[in-house]
């Protein structure tokens, strides 16, 4: 097993690293810049060491932190997600200098991480991918004359894009010729590379993702599905597993195919395969080549702790789980809560949490690092906390997700939950009936009032009422 | 379904039906005396009326409870655990009243609460019971032929005890003559009876109790098994479901007995049938005709919402599972996190919670009414939080419960959570191998030092090679 990990990673997901390091017997390594010196992850790691002042460039220096990792004495590096958690040169550098990386090697991440790379090898290994272009884009002559053959809408996008970044939706021929010029400059500066492809628009589709493990033993497993349909600009605002979506039938092939593209890439360690779902249609879109926000919801109803079995895989012991092995129960769902002001067009609210309750009781679970007193630094990410909820049935999770929102205080920022109780309000949704257009055709969402809870209005009348009886 | 419920408790239970009747769309009323005015199951219910200034007396007051319910219009009352919950003139109050009792018939209560009446019943109903007496003692002489003719060691108990009171261990005659008389006052002060009766004295037996819920069309289901070994002084400190030291032709066995006492009495709503275990050997302790504490475990490896169940019992609704239908997944491991001092002979330590930060991540649950800022009474239960843990295999479970209990932040009061850390390392609990012996045969647990969370010392090391380094 491995022995001592540096964590590449801050917030959330550096403290799931850091007690996953404490359940195994791994000493834990933390990394910070100054402003999150006071940060959870700091706290609760076995090491913390400083990066300096930038408040980001310390979490994205490979060399830096290879270099850590060998001074410290680590055999491994965790990158969590986002940061270096998909840079292939940083995978290859640890490999160079004898550091396991807890992810798939460095050429495999290269080949997902480009897009029509990972559309060709998809293509090869039978999985079926969305009309569109073989390779990159030769120009916009070529892009134009596609789109005329497979139709509009078609999306543009970045062929080293991610995170929802670098695409842009086509109706037209017009369109098409407006935005391909500000689509490569947009992936010239946000990732590097002038390349970009095209593929055909799927309007409104389900997004429907396989969390995948592979060992380095030969063996691939699937942990069902998750349904992350509910997003605003691309970024998944809940997730729920399994899909309610979905029939048994559809979750047993999308399953496979998940299985057979990590099968045929030599993948090794925890990933997602993306899929659009459009009627009985399925179409490969990505693969996350790192640990996902949401893998969560997927240890909710399978019981299997993916953050242990990354570090079992990287330290090169067997998958502990064969396929059927593997059982899912009930539904759970994520809320993502982030520092945002729905009603102000989701702009970030960051500064000082001056009251945090931790929701509790049965089917609950949080994964953050924020705590009462905690200052959130404007860098980073809004997301500053993860309330996944499990319950045996479709209704009793919703009614739960409804509970364990109420039950949050979250005080001294604005935050994104008062919107996902309306969200679970809504009739399709309870019918679990909803597509990526649900966010942007249900504006009047935002329409609610950020009231008192009503418990507060009426323990005031109950004590009111007790008062003048004289209790 | 049931419309307001009235919640005759305080405390994490009453939070934990509030939480249920949230997530059913039933109206909560919480009850308080002037101690728990600022208590979280005030804040979270629905509408919450005070009891006036004694702490007790106002939980512990069947007709003004009853009053109460009928004044604010509902329709059923929930007694949780402890106070009025197996007290049978309460429940047949609420029948005469036409209000709902969230539990089992009061002629039941009545019976179950009777150990020599229970005894008898399951006699009948062919349920195994420690050899004793049938009946109550008539006299010492009676205590004394008998207990020659089972042999010693025997256990003298008062037939309307309960909670691990009232109840003294016989080696010989002469200690059978001393603890007679004692026993008897202890019976009429504390339960209002001098009956006594006697049976032998399993020693150190394994705890083992079923879960059973019955529903008022004749149907009834167990939800396998805890193990509640791990004790002091009677009083449970680490419940665990299910029990490592079962087979599962044991495992069956117990549960089907259960189902059979649950049948043999016409129980109605959740209960629990405790078993001794000593060898091959199955005997019927007792029936707790309520929700226990230690529920939220077999909540966690069955998935099942015990409180839901018991609301809907009470509904009148049936059962929503059949026996097929429940199947357990993993272990889960409750800590009875009390605000009690271990190493000062387990002396209450209530006061204010200077801080406190709620352990999170997989497989975590935490049910509590505590909050940082919350002073805990001096007239109530020491415990103070239940933590749950829950994990696919047996080692895992251990480990996520060291992990949770160093995760949990609890200043102001000393706790039982170093005790637990202690229990966890010994190779005896690892090994899934205990009886109720096993807290006083190893008073060397107590020798541990409170020492400073390793990740601050840590930290502090840390911070000082980054100062000198100049980063």
């Amino acid at each position: 097993m491995l022995k001592k990990l540096l964590i590449a990673n801050r917030g959330e997901i550096a403290v799931r690293i850091v007690r996953a390091c404490a359940e195994m017997g791994i000493r834990s390594v933390a990394i910070y810049t100054e402003p999150d010196r006071y940060a959870l992850h700091v706290k609760r790691a076995d090491e913390a060491y400083s990066l300096g002042e930038n408040p980001l460039a310390g979490y994205l220096d490979p060399q830096r932190l290879v270099n850590l990792a060998l001074e410290t004495g680590c055999d491994a590096i965790h990158p969590g997600y986002g940061f270096l958690s998909e840079n292939a040169q940083f995978a290859r550098l640890c490999e160079e200098h004898g550091i396991i990386f807890v992810g798939p090697r460095s050429d495999v991440i290269h080949k997902m991480g480009d897009k029509t790379q990972a559309r060709d090898a998809m293509r090869a290994a039978g999985v079926p991918v969305t009309p569109g272009s073989e390779g990159n884009l030769a120009d916009l002559e070529e892009a134009l004359q596609l789109a005329a053959s497979i139709g509009y809408p078609v999306m543009l996008k970045a062929t080293s894009g991610g995170g929802g970044r670098g695409i842009r939706r086509c109706d037209s021929a017009d369109e098409l010729k407006m935005q391909y010029p500000r689509v490569i400059s947009e992936a010239t500066k946000a990732f590097g590379s002038a390349d970009v492809f095209l593929e055909k628009c799927i309007v409104n589709p389900r997004h429907i993702e396989v969390q995948i493990l592979a060992d380095s033993h030969g063996h691939v497993v699937h942990l069902f599905e998750r349904d992350c349909s509910i997003q605003r600009r691309n970024q998944k605002l809940i997730e729920i597993a399994p899909s309610p979506q979905l029939t048994p039938e559809q979750r047993n092939y999308i399953g496979g195919l998940a299985v057979k593209a990590a099968a045929a890439v030599g993948y090794e360690n925890a990933g997602t395969v993306e899929f659009l779902l459009s009627g009985n249609e399925v179409y490969f879109m990505e693969m996350n080549t790192r640990v996902q926000v949401e893998h969560t919801i997927t240890e909710q109803i399978t019981g299997v702790d993916i953050v242990r079995e990354q570090l079992r895989i990287a330290a090169g012991l067997p998958l502990s789980y064969r396929q059927e092995d593997i059982q899912y129960r009930g539904f759970a769902l994520q809320f993502r809560i982030n520092a945002e002001d729905p009603k102000n067009d989701f702009l970030p609210s960051f500064g000082r949490i001056t009251h945090y309750y931790a929701p509790g009781g049965p089917g609950v679970r949080v994964d953050t690092a924020i705590y009462t007193g905690y200052e959130i630094p404007p860098y980073y990410d809004s997301m500053c906390l993860k309330l996944v909820v499990w319950a045996l049935t479709w209704d009793e999770v919703i009614a739960r997700g409804q509970r364990a929102l109420a039950d949050m205080r979250l005080h001294g920022i604005k935050t994104t939950a008062s919107y996902y109780q309306q969200i679970l309000q809504h009739p399709d949704f309870n019918r679990g009936h909803f597509h990526t257009g649900f966010v942007p055709e249900h504006p009047e969402l935002l329409q609610y009032s950020d009231k008192k809870h009503p418990s507060e209005i009426a323990l005031a009348v109950a004590a009111a009422i007790a008062a003048h009886a004289g209790w």
